[in-house]
């Protein structure tokens, strides 16, 4: 589907270029001075902005149930910015401009008598608008919300609503909430958002894969060995605790990103690059992976928490003194072997792994070849080591293919690894890969390509909850990590049982 | 083969690396002071004494028959160094070293009367010695030198030769020559050189090929459309004007070093690296060259000369002017279309071509990879391009991957062409390719990889003759192209008509 709008930002725009503007939209943000949207939403707004993608007479309306945030709204606004936005992007100018955007909304949203009327008054007049309402909210409002707007008459046939992961607890409370959606939406007015998926490189997954004849060919069991997702993260709780003690890193990262990315490395190809074949694609591989049950879960998962440590020479404090509980067995750490059972991934391992408080931040995807059928290099000439394609989405959006290749310091005969490598940040002048933008104006433009159909939630639950469930019975230690390490030692023992390694990104320089 | 030396010549050299020298050895250059033995020969040997790849003890004798140069042999290697040398390579104490290993050898090469007998005291004690003869003569003389070698008794078991391409002048002349040397040599005493082969990028080829499980799957008709090799030379006649008026481009370049290319980047993989096996996969490889003739030289072939016109702004004359004789018939340029009638090229053409007096110096392979099977992109989003694997040899030694990826500077699902680029000489701290220090070194140390079987020259000129035969027979016009272009209209249709287009070396930024 093409969007209802045509972007145009090009570096180099040519004098003849016609701007073509969004069309005038309302968004209403639920929870609008809350954290997502201050820390996220509302800086892409402006970035949005910066760059004309936004309508001058679009509303966007900030939803608080404090009189104090609803008074100062535009304050609250111009401090987000100032502190989130990076890259010397506020301009004092175009926040005078962007602000006549934004408007306050007092509202309750598990109070029908409190601020809805205004909000229907709010809304009179601009029926024929776009109308995006997003759930910047925690999920317990998100039914009685859904049902005000339904009562209230505010769902236009031109609504959308856009929600954010995770999506449940387990298959059954997703369910609930898809259902409660259900109720007042239809499937095609629901946008779920995995920001993960706004991310340019995971978008240039699909054109790697899909528009070189060179990856097609080698893109299955025949010619790959394994495959490795990785999101490491240095962070720890991050004020999160709450959230996330109850769902731990499955829930948090596994479930989503995870299973996302891995579903976007191994689908079939898809007929056509729009939202409807690319989900049934996705969904295909979800129903289609190995289930790990009972007592399969302790040979092909591990689970960790982290212990103090040291992160970038500072100390950091372990799970349970962040927590201040030192009862919790959640997860800060999971790593799973994983397999797809079709034709195209028979026997190719795909290792996932996840966890807080890391050595180092990065997020990526080691497309890892097999070996040459043959080495006829001696000995002295070096044995091949097998090719390597490493997509890095964090901390650079970066692609490196590892190949072999003479060494040319020596007249011998010798080979030596060497990297092809495309920096996507400096290739591009100007790039910069802001997720929520995109998917913002995705979901302003009616683009559903990148968000996630209710058929995927409850696949990736499927495949999730024995797992999670198993750990629950507790016959599955949790193990230790010290902070600022790689994870738990029995993640690599995962991978050498296997006669494998995780590749790690300082290892890049070594072969 | 292992060479007999070690050579060891790491960039980051730690303290206790043992330099393992050079046995001692004699080389005799016959032509000593002929422009080869002075441009290349001596700068080489020149700089692998620089790298201690040369043993104190060897001799080098420069051949002459010329009183003047035997007198003044010193004052005339210095001053070849000084001119051809690059780099700021030349060292006074260095050369102060260097030059007592340089003897003069007044010497005729058709009167074993004159010389011989002081060639052979010069000889007499150093019977266990590598002895390398170099024939840096005309063919003409091979006959004879060879001849008196044996008279004289100077042929010992240690002892190898070296010659000069083009071998002959057709398949007659080649055979000769390699009759009247394999009275005297054996075979494996016999080095055959193509300067080409000594690129560091040449060898690279088959560490490319044979390292890779990436590119052992794909190099095959299944998923290369075609394969171009291109040798463009910016320079004229340069002096070597009877000869080249003799031999023409056929000869001079298609004949040996389009030949060798082709060989290398099409053979089947060799059970091991050594030179038996690697020349038995080349020989297949020359035998497998569907044969072009009669009629089908004008529909697979095409010859040009240029006209006068403009090389970097510079005027130059035609070939005509140039040699100062307007009958010549002779072509300075050569395009061809090959096929390899075996299971792994079936039906996939290779374009070879080169030519004097072109738009740009250069010398690269092309693999072109077929289009993706089937386009999942949208008009708007791009037509994907086929994937390409450039390997430059000249100027620049370096490789290019060409694939597509998203376009980062647009939200909009667009893809576009980017490359993955691998410098060997950027990439290479003080990487620096000589082809002839190579090859002197190893037919010094008796490594015979690198040089050309009897078997090779045969099959390459019996493929080869039976065009020039036909052209001969001049049903085939000669095409006119300015000096400055990129060759004659006819070697575009060649390609046209088959719906491809030669890729040149500043189409890089356009695609």
């Amino acid at each position: 589907m093409v969007p209802v709008f045509l972007v145009i930002h090009e570096v180099k725009r040519t004098i003849n270029e016609i701007l073509i503007m969004n069309k005038a939209f309302d968004l209403i943000i639920f929870g609008g001075t809350g954290d997502l949207s201050l820390r996220k939403l509302l800086p892409s707004l402006y970035r949005a902005f910066l760059e004309n993608k936004l309508d001058r007479q679009a509303r966007i309306f900030l939803s608080t149930r404090k009189p104090d945030d609803y008074n100062n709204i535009s304050d609250i606004a111009e401090k987000a910015l100032h502190e989130f936005l990076t890259y010397n992007e506020f301009d004092q100018t175009q926040w005078s401009l962007f602000k006549d955007l934004i408007q306050p909304l007092f509202l309750d949203l598990s109070d029908i008598d409190k601020g809805w009327d205004e909000f229907v008054a709010q809304m009179e007049g601009y029926d024929d608008r776009d109308r995006i309402f997003y759930l910047a909210t925690t999920p317990n409002v998100y039914g009685s919300t859904c049902e005000f707007l339904s009562e209230k008459s505010l769902i236009t046939p031109n609504s959308r609503i856009v929600v954010e992961k995770p999506l449940g607890f387990d298959l059954q409370s997703a369910e609930e909430i898809n259902a409660k959606m259900a109720q007042y939406f239809t499937e095609d007015q629901i946008y779920r958002i995995d920001h993960y998926l706004g991310k340019e490189t995971v978008q240039n997954l699909m054109a790697l894969r899909f528009s070189n004849s060179l990856f097609e060919q080698l893109w299955n069991a025949n010619n790959i060995d394994h495959i490795q997702i990785s999101i490491n993260e240095q962070v720890g709780l991050e004020g999160r605790a709450g959230f996330y003690d109850k769902a731990g890193a499955m829930r948090d990262m596994v479930q989503n990103h995870l299973l996302q990315l891995l579903c976007l490395i191994s689908m079939e190809p898809p007929a056509k690059l729009d939202a409807e074949n690319i989900r049934e694609e996705k969904i295909k591989v979800l129903k289609s992976l190995r289930p790990i049950i009972d007592e399969m879960v302790e040979k092909n998962t591990v689970r960790g928490q982290y212990q103090a440590g040291t992160i970038n020479e500072k100390n950091v404090p372990s799970y349970i003194e962040e927590l201040g509980n030192d009862k919790s067995q959640i997860e800060t750490y999971v790593a799973i072997r994983a397999h797809i059972d079709n034709w195209r991934w028979s026997r190719v391992p795909f290792y996932l792994r996840t966890g807080k408080r890391l050595k180092r931040r990065s997020a990526e995807i080691v497309i890892q070849f097999k070996e040459v059928s043959h080495n006829i290099y001696s000995k002295e000439a070096g044995t091949p080591i097998p090719n390597r394609l490493i997509i890095q989405l964090q901390p650079e959006e970066r692609m490196q293919l590892k190949l072999m290749a003479k060494d040319m310091n020596t007249l011998e005969t010798k080979i030596k690894p060497v990297s092809l490598n495309l920096n996507f940040t400096t290739e591009n002048e100007g790039f910069r890969s802001f997720a929520y933008k995109r998917l913002l104006l995705d979901a302003i433009a009616g683009n559903p390509t990148l968000f996630i159909h209710r058929d995927e939630v409850t696949s990736a639950w499927r495949w999730v909850d024995p797992i999670i469930e198993q750990w629950r019975k507790g016959q599955q230690p949790l193990q230790a990590y010290e902070a600022g390490s790689w994870g738990p030692e029995a993640a690599n023992e995962l991978l050498s049982k296997d006669n494998r390694h995780w590749i790690d990104i300082e290892d890049r320089s070594e072969d």
